[in-house]
Parts: structure tokens; C-alpha cells; sequence
């Protein structure tokens, strides 16, 4: 049986909800409320040093990472489409993971987490990173449909939610509307599931 | 051929540079000056939006960060004992990769900026995310040899240059002797290319 330590409000617990739906895989949740400080309670610290959600447990295999939890997933469930392992698709998709690790968290998530959960980080610098973020994608997406390969990917999960959040951390789509339609192409796969400011409100 | 777009005193070509010894790689070498600022001419940003180096053209193949990098030449060069596709070694692995992406690089790597490049940064919160970064890594060494699995992949070699490089940044290992014995361990690996700062200086 999997069990997910999540919290309602995390993108990046969004992105596992999400591929367990996509599977169809039941799993047990248990809320860690960051609000509330849990992550940082002893026995969630033994599961995960960096005090983060998600973190996956998987008959005992525990992993606390997102971009690994998906990997992992659809490794494990031969969804090879979603993530194939030859060595450019496989790199491509790389590519984006570390960009939703590095630009798209520190920017993105954070721009929104300052907002809403009065995260003690400059704002400046986080809007400043998610436009870079934001600039990298819309680059992609202007000529493609999909940010790593022909099709959809774990690249496209790994780097939605915070996409689709950024109105929270009160920062405009505007000028980025390939963006803006790769985030209704993401909201019209099958198996996808909403959270509180998500689907994207605009358009 | 390849090409690798590369800065000497960079950590994440480092990796690279590692990576192309250990297979036995030639290659060319094009220097991209980050202290002339090379990385913002316009010809480079058409190469890679996010102007970082490194950058590889493997015959027109243009990939632009380091961990997906690693995973291209692991996988195009099968050597699958670096990188297995199961899935949880995958997911061990990636695990790793992000850390290398968002804490190593926002923490060990940044402390390093700020010194020794007068990068416009915080040096106290670089330094605390280094010490996060540090304290998982010494968790996992403490009890095993290698970070993902129980041998070298390539989730070592993502983490070692900015770990070993910290001494740069006036960051202190004397408190984390497991990784300071992991770092001997990768020095002594066949292949082995060292850099301005490497192999770390210390033990």
C-alpha cells in the first residue's frame, strides 16, 4: 500500500496526487500541516532530513523528493511514454526536472509562499528567478505543445503546479501565453485533479 | 564531435568534464568566461535562455544543464551501472540530482560565489542551505559508501565538485567526516580530472 505524506496546498504534493490519478493507484494521505509546523516534528525528520513534503512510502521504500517520486512511479508502473529512456528524451526531461527543482521552486514557489504563507525569503529576487523560469518555458512552448518531447511527460507535471499557482504569488501571465495554453493542455489531461487555485483561474 | 561550452573554475562543468574523462570522451572545448561575462552575449543565450554554463552540442543535440547531461552521456554510452533504469534506483538516483540542482548549488556552490566571485548574494542563507545540504549527504555516507546506491552513479558525481569545492566558500567539513571520506573516495576514482580548487585540499 502507498502512503503519501502531503499537504493540501503543496505543488509539489500536487504533482504525485496527480500522477497517482493518472495511474488510477489508491493510496493512503496523511497531512502534514506545514501551517502548523509538522514537517519539522521528530518523527516526520527520521522520514525526510529536509523536512519537506511529499514524501512517498512505498511498502517501506521511502523517498522524499518529487521529481523522484515521479520518476518512480512511472518507472515502476511502464508508462515509458511519460518518461522514455533512451538517452536524449531522457535528457530533455532532465533538463526540466532541474529546472522545476532550481527556477520554477526558488522562483515560482517561492514568489507565492512569501504571499501566502509569509515565507521569510525576498520577493524581488523570487519574481525575478520565476520570469526566468517563465522566460525558459515560453521559449519552449512557442514552438511545441509539450516542454520536453512531442507529447506529454513527467516534464509537464514536474513543472506545472507552480506554473499555475503563480496568481497567488501575484505574478501575471500576461505576456506569457504559450504558457497560459500549455496550462490548459495540462488541465485537460485525463485523470487530472484540482486543489485549492488550481485549475489556473485566468483565460 | 562534441562541444562543450565550459568555464574552468565552474563545479557543474566540472562534472562534466568528469564524466567525459571516465568514458573516454574527446571533445572540444570552447571557454565561456563567467567573470568577462561571456554568458550573457546574445550568441550564447540563443544556446542556452537561462545564460549557465555548461552547455554540450553533441552534433547539433544542445543540452544545457549539468544533470541531464550526465544522464545523456550515461545513457548513450550504456553504462547502465552509473544510472539503471529500475525504478528505484531511478527514483534513488534522482533524488540526489535534485539535491545536487536546488541545495548543493543554492547552498555549497552559492557560499562559494560570494567569495570567490562577489556573487550579490546572502552569504548567511547560502551558508545555512550548504548546511542542509551537507547534513543529508552525511546522514546517507554515515552508513554507506556512495549516495544512491551501493556503488558510484552518477548522483556522486552531481554532488562532489560544489562539496568538495567548499573550502572556497569558507565553508567547514570538519564536522562531517562521512563526507569527507566520500570525497577521497570519488578523488579516487579512475579518470579522476582535478580543477583550480580540486581535489579538496584537506584530509
Amino acid at each position: 500500500m502507498i502512503r503519501l505524506y502531503d499537504f493540501e496546498r503543496s505543488g509539489n504534493c500536487h504533482k504525485v496526487r496527480m500522477m497517482l490519478s493518472m495511474l488510477g493507484i489508491e493510496y493512503e494521505r496523511i497531512e502534514i500541516d506545514l501551517a502548523k509546523r509538522d514537517q519539522l516534528q521528530d518523527w516526520f525528520v527520521a522520514l525526510n532530513p529536509l523536512h519537506k513534503v511529499p514524501v512517498l512510502d512505498d511498502d517501506g521504500l521511502l523517498l522524499r523528493d518529487s521529481a523522484a517520486i515521479l520518476v518512480y512511479l512511472v518507472r515502476k508502473h511502464g508508462k515509458t511514454a511519460w518518461y522514455p529512456d533512451n538517452a536524449p528524451a531522457a535528457a530533455e526531461i532532465q533538463q526540466w526536472l532541474s529546472l522545476s527543482v532550481n527556477e520554477v521552486f526558488n522562483g515560482l514557489a517561492s514568489a507565492r509562499a512569501i504571499v501566502v504563507f509569509n515565507r521569510d525569503l525576498d520577493y524581488a529576487t523570487a519574481v525575478d528567478i520565476a520570469h526566468t523560469a517563465l522566460d525558459t518555458m515560453e521559449a519552449r512552448l512557442k514552438q511545441h505543445d509539450w516542454l520536453a518531447l512531442g507529447r506529454f511527460t513527467i516534464a509537464d507535471l514536474a513543472c506545472y503546479p507552480y506554473a499555475a499557482l503563480v496568481h497567488e504569488g501575484n505574478v501575471d501571465l500576461a505576456s506569457y501565453p504559450a504558457v497560459r495554453a500549455w496550462i490548459k493542455r495540462v488541465e485537460d489531461l485525463p485523470g487530472y485533479v484540482p486543489m485549492p487555485g488550481l485549475p489556473y483561474p485566468g483565460d
